[in-house]
């Protein structure tokens, strides 16, 4: 099938389980797995220091790999933002390879784009995404769609986009959105995104980027949002940061995927992220979807990050289409 | 001795009885106490919905007050800031009001600067500063200058900022450095600033304005920084930003508060706060000054927001000196 080259740029890997499951059923997928030297190692909270962590970039984009997949997320990439080889990334991206990421990650797919205009791939890691146990995910957040199928083992949606990114089959994603979604588009619906740039990932790491020189200044795309452990109260605070900044109102669509693993205390008296939403609406005249598929969750679909989408709203589905692009 | 208006921008106040001894102790200390009418509304998580935390806003810049107190922070200034009546508060500033607050209230100092060049005073709440109980507050953080004093009720040293700031005699503030921030110096002590506009506050709020409108763009400043509740690794994710947006390089020095309230894991092994300082040293020429007695603390200095100050370093006693004022 593929050659995937695994390699961990942010957080040290503690759950060697899991790694060691996800590498295995990566491998019983029928793909060649190469297995980055530095993969496990560790210093501090990182997976090694910062050199460390580099080289495994570099290493990453020498590889020659159909997949390069990040083992997980955490924190690590902002400390080397300035020293990342995006030229070299992006002439691997350019040969074939596709980097696979998210959550930490979100930081360089972003960079990418700014400094290079190339295009990655926003989806699961080895150790939360392939490395789910056999016995079913446990892991599930609020209120989300991101339910694990009841077979146990990675979910088979996931795994799914995973093999049609491979294949190059990939052409687009889709999911039943809310009733209340469809009451805000107002009878806006149809195409309501065409050829925007895709663009986006954990909230709080495109947030990280505002004013610095890897922030991508997208104009006039979709721009897609999750994110984990954010009481409403917060995500409310950067949407409203990104809104205040202007690059909402820039945009064509706001899609929003999960928010999990907060939790809501008696001082809340209702305020919820259902509240957050509608006060966004409120505030913005570009329309927001809710519900995509994609965050901290098992459940979670391929986007093409830097990559043109038309989003069409169908009746209660959304669809956000690449089209063929190998 | 004062005529304090004490309001709610922010939060609600859950805690009443904690609202009740602060009104009580600030009467107790000779000052004339004015409650806002909805300093105990209660709408969601906030103190009333915007257009009613707006209008006590309103009615403390209208107040005539010696000092405007919040009640406490939390979250809900960032909904209001295009409405805040920056020129009335203002107003009220050049009359003779001290707007004093900290946290939330953040965000609405640094937009008084960059709208209005208006000055306002970084220090206590009604709740959690002067309405800590007689038992003496438990909440101390982690590692901090913060201690509560064994007497029981409000810190003393932030009950005698306090009695300067309303006197008009505050002309600065001290206190003792580690020693790790001398070496850190590298000689380069004696006047660390001079004439360098004060500014700063909760990081995280501070962050959240990069980009806005409210975005005070000062060159050549003291930036001072606090926050609670946030792990080392976002304290330095943070810190980061505000270095990738070339915002630390263009002050003269960096202060550092107190940082409270986070717990580190096993899986930090090693990486704690002082490594984040360290880093942001090893990546920094402007110096970094730390143990600021400011923060989620009772211990808490006064500090003129907007003013411009010197700061001192001699032998291990930092202080920071704006003059007499009035």
């Amino acid at each position: 099938m593929a050659h995937v080259y695994v390699y961990s740029p942010s957080g040290a890997v503690r759950d060697r389980a899991a790694f060691k499951r996800g590498v295995a059923r990566l491998k019983a997928l029928g793909h060649e797995v190469e297995v980055d030297p530095s993969a496990l190692a560790s210093w501090q909270r990182f997976a090694g220091d910062d050199d460390t962590r580099l080289a495994a970039i570099g290493r990453a984009a020498a590889s020659g790999a159909d997949v390069a997949l990040i083992s997980r997320g955490g924190y690590g990439l902002t400390r080397i933002l300035e020293q990342i080889p995006y030229k070299a990334m992006a002439r691997a991206i350019e040969r074939g390879t596709r980097f696979v990421g998210f959550s930490d990650f979100t930081v360089v797919q972003l960079a990418l784009m700014k400094k290079a205009g190339a295009v990655t791939w926003a989806g699961p890691a080895v150790c939360e995404g392939f490395g789910a146990t056999d016995a079913g995910d446990a892991a599930e957040g609020h209120g989300g769609l991101g339910s694990a199928n009841g077979q146990g083992g990675p979910d088979e949606i996931m795994l799914a986009c995973f093999d049609d990114m491979v294949s190059g089959s990939s052409e687009g994603t889709g999911w039943r959105l809310p009733a209340a979604d469809i009451a805000a588009l107002n009878g806006k619906d149809g195409l309501v995104a065409r050829q925007a740039p895709l663009w986006g990932g954990n909230l709080a790491m495109v947030l990280s980027l505002l004013g610095t020189p890897w922030w991508p200044e997208v104009k006039g795309g979709v721009l897609f949002l999750e994110d984990v452990g954010e009481h409403p109260y917060r995500i409310e605070r950067m949407l409203l940061q990104l809104l205040h900044a202007g690059v909402l109102a820039r945009q064509k669509l706001i899609v929003l995927g999960q928010f999990t693993e907060y939790s809501l205390s008696v001082h809340d008296k209702g305020y919820s992220l259902a509240k957050v939403v509608a006060e966004l609406r409120s505030r913005l005249k570009v329309p927001v979807l809710t519900g995509l598929p994609f965050g901290h969750v098992p459940t979670k679909v391929l986007l093409p990050v830097g990559l043109p989408v038309d989003v069409l709203v169908e009746g209660r589905e959304a669809l956000v289409l690449w089209g063929h692009q190998h």
